[in-house]
């Protein structure tokens, strides 16, 4: 069953590369080299993309507190692999599946998969469906990682699970149609490449509102405003987490030209990774003037979240700028994630690993920065897409959120958080040897 | 010096992707477009599965104690070396020069390499001589990690190491032969896709024996029956092993497709892939509900376990299950690998790792549960094969450790096991400056 | 804009591979099919090489202690950052545009991408500029990784990453150009496959003249000669950035066959991989019998070193020697390393991760090893070459290291170095709650 799904968000760009190359009169690649081809690009960038899974569980449980990080690593695992089975279920069916135009698909539960003895007719464009139902499998499970990091260290773990069910059977499929569906989105000429908002806006907009729904950490804010900084207990890990999503990002973006058929698909993922990458250069080194500035230091995680905002940022159109400016837009990504944190302090909105700037913020930025550099996009259409799947992703998760307080309950108590999730909700320690040391809380 | 080795694990493979393709007439791919494709493929998938060396070593110096860590991480690395260079100097031999049938092959020392000038013959189905070598390379270490988890602790290193050698040089080549280098076990019609049996179960058998011949860690069983819980030190380091395993194992379920020239390789790596990954999913959530039921909590260690049970029950048989069978093939791995982790408690085996659960156990599950969804295996040939191939790894495996007993010594002295194996045989710490918590014993 | 640039390294390498094949007449692979291919391996490759510098930042905060690793970890992934945006904007050019058997390329600043709808024109052997470009640029990051372990613990970060610009904006890429540039050592027939001299040596030397001028770490030596160990504080780090330098480098050398559009491409990458793999493999088990031999006792770090020292050993010249061959090579290259690690502590050289082991001696062996098996080479002008590139980049470091000794100062106070880099110039601790061991420094 190769390509019987109208999967726009590879239409639009094929469209788009095909009427730019304007090829002198040649033979086209082997239908069955460019069958294998596209097939071989969703493995390897999507085996990348999963592998970004680690990444989160590294980030996440490097920043937070050592009482909780055992928690954190088993809620990164696990939404793993509950966002894999409900995408399986109903979630790309309702994203793929007959949206043509609309706002949602059809839910015709099948297998994703050809039968290696299936009659294939091999096309210009075609590869194995499993291919392309692994690529998209793993991105559902990037929107979810990016909540478990906000409302880490006091959501109760299966509280956390129900709402990346919901999240990721409900939400993420409906405003993901709407685009790489082939929906009303797309019929306006709205463009998101590989995801800056329906990915990580998506998720970025779930944490807030279960950051505040949640409310924040206890001790994280003083009765008389004052934050106290909660510091992550390893950084090492922090940072090979980012390094992981750095490596990560090149499948997410390189692999969402979804073609690696004819030379302007490669030329397409060629562009596309060295512009991730310099993005991601160009949000460190500006997150690192821009913290060497504010406080005459230069600040791990602020340069860690800056790489991540660098790579959210160029997300939404890696496919044209130059490198130069691929750096500037990492940059920029970098420079507003490092100025909203002290700005959801002010406002008491605790998120434990700083996923709203990172995600949210250049999510946002980087869906409007696409008409800089992208012809084809329009200022107002990306604006009312940012506004229509932020809405609905908000309102969404509301609404789930508050239902999950109200019936399961969605906090732990006061003195568990205390102690740690660890003890309470797994009955273990994940450093259970290391001493306490004078910062613990 | 392409092909020229009867490699029946792809010769099977492709026997039946042809006669199931049932292709109209068109040109088969340019076969040095298939030449270049196939060895790319072993490359890729070969490199994702030497990573998997990086993942034992995680997970296992992540579940033992600080004291200990640093002999584990050396004898993972130095293991990998060592199965290198014994499988290049006899083991690939004896695995597929010649078997045709038999039960061994010949000891025919020869380089594994095609020089860039030679005068290669591309036909369909070729590929470098070398990346086959790299490919079937890589997997022989994976068969000697599992055994270093299971007598960690306790046993020597030069003890385990050579151990190794032994394996490698011999047992895992024998067993090897009768399967994938075409011996005997291939011509009845026994199936074993990348290994469930071949390498887990091998690696399994070696354990279970080792450790019952090496005995349980000091401690572990109290004489009043009670089992000492010996919490791992390091849970975020056994995440991102686990985390590291599912991504290398891509490579070594997708890899053993052994070829990606067609449209029907590309396809058949497709389902492998997929289905990998949700094998893993569905082990992990299987685990959890498992845990959750008997314990009333979730247990961390529980659910990596989890993922690895299912990834090596889908093993031997990731290429015809739809994505749902894979779903529930990985459960019920998740399921009789949280089930085995208290019987060996029972037993007063120690495995430090819970390896003989999950490769072992999974292994044995993932080798029967072939004909489920394969027309093309039997269940008695499954059985026969499992039985066979264990009992030889088994009787091997018992003479070697007791060889070693009886003679340089397996176990370390009573006094080195309880300061640590990191100081007496390495002089050394891994963590030297983490203060000591209460739990360290 | 594809090929424009003379890029010597992948001439050279191609016309030896045109004059061995003596193919039959026959098709050649459709050259938009090699595009695709090329442009393909440039991706993958670099994307493995770009993990390399997550490696080095878990070797080297794994061997550094707690109090300085947040900032070795800031330096890592900042260094990475910057000497992409040096390279990018004048390196590559220096390095790669119009040498043609000079001294220096010219400095064109211009866009190293192709737009999809450039009227490419696929012959034998293009690639897209991006995907050229972008592996290129991982490399020069490699180099700057090196000298950050050697110097770290008691140097200034922003002196460092000063350094850093100056290193990878002139030095590397001078030198670069007279081999990959096709400038005067490539017209000698000086022969360095992938960089034991033109990366790991230059990052060697940089770091040892670097290690001189700032001096040792405080305590290091005694008065009396006596040497004073500084463990390192996490060798879990340590050996998962092995791993991950060890996986990185099939994409460093196999990627620098620059190429895998024709079978000849892919049996050369073949060869590659599995020869890097198999030196890494003799490293380790000469350190180790090495270190048992010394000091009767393995030492984990010693191995860990013997597996980078067998890497960078092959690195001149992966392609010709058999796998055996391979093996000895690393295994030379581990003694090597090994015994130079008294030797530097006797000179009073203090190397924080032993880089100038690793990096410089076994990138000097290795390179002098390619005329042992590829007739090409001569042993004359492999040490020309060593002495050349030695000098300038031994006497340039000099300049440099001075330049900024005496304008904004190299070394951070004794008080901020026994109090930690981290404290003073980040204000924060990686690992903030680990109480501290008896072996804290």
């Amino acid at each position: 069953m190769a390509l019987t799904v109208t999967n726009l968000r590879r239409a639009a760009f094929a469209a788009v590369a095909l009427a730019l190359v304007a090829a002198p009169a040649r033979a086209e690649v082997d239908p069955e080299v460019q069958y294998i081809l596209n097939t071989f690009s969703f493995i390897v960038n999507g085996a990348l993309v999963m592998w970004m899974a680690a990444g989160f569980a590294m980030l996440e449980s490097g920043l937070a507190r050592t009482k909780n990080v055992a928690t954190i690593l088993l809620k990164n695992i696990s939404l793993f692999a509950i966002a894999g089975i409900t995408f399986y279920l109903v979630g790309y069916n309702l994203m793929y599946m007959n949206v043509d135009g609309g706002w949602i698909g059809s839910l015709a539960i099948w297998s994703q998969s050809d039968a290696v003895g299936d009659a294939i007719v091999y096309e210009a464009g075609t590869y194995s469906s499993a291919s392309d139902w692994f690529f998209q499998m793993v991105f559902v499970a990037t929107a979810a990682s990016i909540v478990s990091g906000t409302v880490a260290e006091r959501s109760k773990l299966w509280a956390f699970l129900l709402f990346v069910v919901l999240l990721t059977t409900i939400s993420y499929p409906i405003t993901g149609s709407w685009v790489w569906g082939g929906g009303w989105l797309t019929e306006m000429g709205f463009l998101d490449f590989a995801g800056s908002t329906l990915v990580h806006s998506v998720g970025g907009w779930a944490a807030l509102v279960g950051a505040i729904i949640i409310g924040p950490r206890i001790g994280k804010y003083s009765k008389d405003g004052r934050v106290n900084p909660m510091p992550g207990s390893n950084l090492a890990l922090a940072t090979v987490g980012t390094f992981i999503l750095w490596l990560g990002w090149f499948g997410f973006n390189g692999g969402s030209v979804l073609a690696l058929g004819t030379g302007a698909d490669a030329t397409a993922m060629s562009n596309v990774v060295a512009n991730t990458s310099m993005a991601a250069a160009g949000g460190v080194v500006a997150s690192m003037i821009l913290s060497q500035l504010l406080y005459k230091k230069v600040d791990l995680t602020l340069a860690l979240n800056g790489a991540l905002a660098g790579l959210v940022s160029i997300t939404a159109g890696p496919d044209t700028p130059s490198i130069g400016g691929a750096i500037l837009i990492g940059a920029v990504g970098g420079v507003l994630a490092g100025l909203t944190v002290p700005l959801l302090d002010k406002l008491k909105i605790d998120d434990v690993v700083g996923a709203i700037p990172v995600h949210l913020v250049a999510g946002i930025w980087g869906t409007l920065a696409v008409p800089i550099t992208n012809a084809d996009a329009s200022f107002v259409t990306q604006f009312i897409g940012i506004v229509a799947i932020g809405a609905f992703t908000a309102i969404f998760s509301a609404v789930a959120w508050l239902l999950i307080k109200f019936t399961i309950g969605i906090r732990v108590s006061e003195e568990v958080e205390h102690g740690g999730l660890d003890k309470a909700e797994l009955g273990l320690e994940a450093y259970p040897e290391f001493g306490r040391g004078s910062q613990t809380m």
